[in-house]
């Protein structure tokens, strides 16, 4: 036994998981996932290990996840296998082989989140579960300006949850674009955002404090400042309901040339 | 009582409906609506009218319906209380006051349907019901080409359903354009058809054609001699599934000028 690691990149809709992490008596990515590899392996792995560990009702299109199987599968037969085993919300898109051990959360070099934003009056029956519905009209160019001002690398205190404990704050986002008519929708905003690590919460809380600049009720120097002076958390917009976050893909062990982990 | 009629633009997800017609026995938009404009009027509405009667699994995001209520209710107030009274997979976006016995049916001038198509290898679960998952790379290019020959006023009968009796099989398609890279996925080819009417299951079979095109089992001439000849239905590609199918939007009332319905 004990060959290497199997590397899969899940997709899933998190609408009717608790989010990736098994926790008893309910219903997580971790927990059909680990059903469905020991349906095919003979036994329950160790653990799988996701890059990131989503919350409820958070989606992905993207999710590395390594585990160590006890037979020997080609990665392909992981795909088919495991998307037989799997329910309808959750599939694995690719496979690959890894040390085994091999922690996809410790090779993460960058993430990308899309965030969706649903502008019209009413409730949209095709996006819901998908996207925030705000129900105003929000100043495009404004929720773009205050995203700008976020690129860089900067403390980031006042967008993390009041229970994220770290110390370091500090991170670097590469991209926070505003981008309207998602899906050929007018009523539909992207919050495109990618950086090197994330606090807990940080995109909803970008996503909610680039609506707030968008009803007009933050300016992009108060954003500015947020980042700036290393702000607190209630300094900053509300946080963002999960539905509307997708983690799009995460990119392995590609770090930039002098760059640290 | 008898005031005018009410049209409202309706979105659904059209995958737990039988389609749009009230059947016996089957849970249909026309079924849902007509119930919760009979919770707000005191008694069942004479019938909903809508501009198109998609099929089962179809769905849309703006039908539009009308209505001859009792009560003499506004607009805004229909908007609310309909979506108070419908359930989650459909929801009215508008309303506005018609003539009674108004029918959106003979004043569409033009309706703009969308199909998706997923390419990639594995199921997808954030977009299941909402693709067709044809599980292959397709050539976008040799999709356009072929969308293009259909632009314009031509004979369609090959792309009508089988049980499509209508002797009349002339139409005008002012729009077959393909977009690569819907919603930001690059696994997704989206087909905007507009026209100023269709037959039975065009869109689908229109899909299915330049599906064939696209993995390269049909040329640009082909699909040519399609409407050139008049050639029958066999000569054209399959009809695509229902899912992969939104009805966008209909225009209402606007001929250009010269023009005859």
């Amino acid at each position: 036994m004990a060959g290497g690691a199997i590397l899969v990149t899940l997709t899933y809709d998190g609408t009717d998981f608790a989010g990736w992490q098994r926790q008893p008596g309910q219903r997580t990515v971790q927990g059909v996932l680990e059903d469905a590899i020991a349906a095919m392996d003979g036994a329950r792995p160790d653990k799988a290990r996701a890059a990131s560990r989503t919350d409820s009702g958070v989606h992905a299109e993207g999710q590395p996840v390594a585990f160590d199987p006890v037979r020997e599968i080609p990665p392909d037969g992981w795909v088919q296998g495991l998307n037989r085993h799997l329910p309808d919300d959750v599939a694995v898109r690719a496979a690959e082989p890894k040390p085994r051990g091999y922690d996809p959360r410790f090779d993460a070099t960058g993430k990308h989140y899309r965030y969706l934003i649903l502008t019209s009056d009413a409730r949209d029956p095709l996006l819901r579960n998908r996207t925030w519905h705000v129900g105003r009209r929000l100043d495009v160019a404004a929720m773009a300006r205050a995203g700008a001002v976020l690129e860089g690398e900067h403390d980031f205190a006042a967008f993390k949850a009041a229970n994220d404990e770290r110390e370091n704050t500090v991170r670097r986002l590469d991209r926070v674009e505003v981008v309207p008519g998602w899906g050929g929708r007018d009523d539909v905003i992207a919050i495109d955002v990618e950086g090197n690590a994330f606090l807990k919460n940080m995109v909803r809380i970008i996503a909610g404090t680039l609506y707030e600049a968008g009803r007009g009720r933050m300016d992009v120097e108060s954003v500015r400042a947020l980042v700036a002076l290393g702000a607190g958390r209630a300094s900053a917009g509300p946080t963002a309901p999960p539905e509307g976050l997708v983690l799009v893909s995460v990119s392995l062990g590609r770090l930039r040339p002098g760059e640290d982990r």
